[in-house]
């Protein structure tokens, strides 16, 4: 449950100490965020034309190496490097059939051998990613679309690039990120990339059980209430809440939960009058937000699609070396 | 079992009036028919050149969305697409996963968002691909690939596309359609079509209890014998007999079935001598065609795989608004 | 087990006697496998270029049936026709749902009708490939990617490759081949190859019951012990010991046979000083192989990998009849 720790020497860069993989927003730099956000502006554009192909990676291999099934992570990867003219090979690999750590890297070698640019890893376990980019040293580059409860740092930048996009610099807003702090990477990612923006005021709000006291370490805000939280706040991210979470009694029930903390038009009135809400999807309607939120003029949960895929799009093209 | 019925406004087109999407036959008029047959017609002779491509959807991406394991359609859709040079990105839904109707336009709202041009929908229950449709309104187009006993056009399109291709206008031609008629996509969407083209008679013939004289109020004339609705007949249509009806008590046995409506090689000697063959595959030999018929020479039932495949072409470059 | 015969007529040839399809090593001239290694060298280097892609097969289409999985073999055929930039049709057809012989011959005619140009076949019967290129006659061509435990061409001819490519001639190197070539389909086929290339010893070596005296009659030198067979080899071929052998009662257990048998440092140093070390993946590291040997440098396993793509691209660019 912990975050993974990085032995020595730094997996996502290479040895001039340029960004080499995409692991975690951890270790990041605010200039290259930026450079990826500014890349990412000038994909966005290319979804909206006829002919929705450029060809900066014509001819590139890339892997969809998925160890986990996600259609949707799975379809805006290949959706993004087929946009760039890329070749894509999609390899499905079922858990029960994947014997861990020894079988991702044979497989890894065999395709390295077979001239691949770069993988796209998802993978149930934390770290899955680190120890497949300090294999492939200098051979490929590796993008963590996933990798247990660790990490997701494409979710995180186009959730600071759609921010960015549609209220301006990160440095003036205040953010709301409401639910499962403690066990969600996609908070923990989050928070990093908010802070590394110089984002003046992270406020997290949640049970107790779910956000302890002890992250205020972090750099946030914590609230157990959701009105106070609220005030004032320009973004609103909700999470979502998963239903394991009930079973391990850290919640009473989902409705009990979203009484206390789910984010109804009333509740989001106490934020600015043009607060945004973001949600990393699929959305659990009734509990973390009400319909009326989730499909409200403020959410701009499919934003945050169409961005993921032009962000997806500059990291794919700044690791495989093309220029935009 | 009744055909789906369309609410309000028509789903098929947009607000001019334009063919917008391809759900099913009925509704269609026969200037549109013809486009496409002719449409089609341009495209046949790109499957027999070496460079089977034409750049004319370059850049598109087009969706197949499968809830139902089908991969002779999805094949042809996909190379359809692809030899339109468009890009294709496969989804297979296990109908296990799928919880109804939210969960399919939930998932499309996430492709909308990551601008794909186009669905084709293969589904299990009747209406999906209206449903999906009326949801999609302007944003995006859907050729209904199959929703379950409901409709599926392209079929029925490429079936008079064959015979116009052979025979010359289907104005001109007694149509048999042999077979489970009630509880047939194929044989409705066939009628509807073969109708909008003036085809002069159209007979359908199976035992009372999966052709019922009702549907002579649809204009087709009904028989109960084959051999009677074979003599003078230019096309015979064969359906594939479910082996459902049997448990349903519907049919006594297929040998039976064999016995009195089997299309054998005598029995085709009643049809006019030029007469064709077709089926929408896969075939029951030896239950509603003899092997003899099924691989003689008035049997065109690949034909009619290769005219879907152009078929299709013309739908989805009509539909994309790509011109040929 | 014993090699699946043909019947009359050669069903890798068309009527004027050209190599049509690719099925098995016997019946292969040696300039016909000369041609392919010669064009496999020129496709070698386009993997190392930033564009790993030339247009020699654009708009062809190209159909990998697999009805068994292998993902490694899939992907390099998949690479390997990308890059030629193909088409490629991916069908993989659960062996569960496949009633064998007519439905392979079923779909096929199918995806004919779709008018695509050729097959990679993967399957579990001995033989399929062969019946499928009858089927097939001049309406396409067909490579053998494993039928059962019959054949597996390419990979004798990615094998023969790696070795010519690394030592030269084959006619000057003396070769070992190490494990079970009683049941072996890679370890029959690597011998055809070498024998049409002349390769002045072939040696084959392992315990009686999977290395029967009578294997001398295929013009192999037969060894029951590992030393004297290494003395004086420039290759040394070790296959994968399947497990089954065990429950088959050919060996008493693993332990016994790596210790009899398995390929150590210290006996490898009884071969030639450049020796290399082959094997088709995936090894059982401490069975036929230690892992010295196996992670060691003389060890050239992963250039298999590299040299079958590019082998494999010379294969389809034959057979389709682009030319490099």
């Amino acid at each position: 449950m912990m975050p993974w720790r990085m032995g020595e020497g730094d997996p996502q860069r290479d040895a001039e100490g340029r960004l080499r993989n995409l692991l975690a927003i951890e270790g990041l730099r605010e200039g290259e965020i930026l450079e990826i956000l500014d890349s990412a502006e000038s994909f966005l554009g290319i979804g909206e034309r006829t002919v929705k192909k450029i060809p900066i990676l014509r001819g590139r291999t890339l892997v969809n190496l998925f160890y986990e099934n996600s259609t949707r992570t799975r379809s805006t990867f290949e959706l993004a490097a087929k946009r760039l003219s890329a070749d894509v090979l999609n390899i499905a690999v079922a858990s029960s059939s994947a014997s861990k750590g020894e079988s991702l890297l044979d497989t890894v070698d065999n395709l390295l051998a077979m001239q691949v640019d770069g993988f796209i890893l998802r993978h149930p376990e934390a770290g899955a990613a680190h120890l497949l980019a300090r294999h492939l040293g200098e051979r490929a580059w590796v993008v963590n679309a996933g990798d247990g409860q660790h990490a997701h740092p494409t979710q995180a930048l186009l959730d600071v690039f759609t921010i960015r996009h549609l209220l301006g610099p990160i440095s003036e807003r205040v953010v709301v990120i409401l639910g499962d702090i403690l066990h969600s990477r996609v908070a923990r990612a989050l928070i990093h990339a908010l802070s590394i923006l110089g984002c003046p005021q992270i406020r997290v709000v949640g049970p107790r059980t779910l956000v302890p006291p002890e992250l205020q370490g972090l750099g946030v805000h914590v609230f157990h209430e959701l009105e106070p939280a609220l005030t004032g706040a320009n973004v609103v991210y909700a999470l979502r809440m998963q239903r394991e979470r009930m079973d391990s009694q850290r919640l009473p029930s989902l409705e009990e939960y979203h009484r206390r903390f789910g984010l109804t038009a009333a509740r989001l009135r106490l934020a600015e009058d043009n607060a945004v809400v973001l949600h990393p999807g699929p959305m659990n309607r009734g509990v973390e937000l009400s319909a009326e939120v989730a499909d409200g003029p403020q959410a701009i949960i499919l934003e945050q699609v169409t961005h993921g895929l032009a962000l997806r799009m500059a990291v794919l093209a700044r690791l495989a070396g093309g220029n935009p």
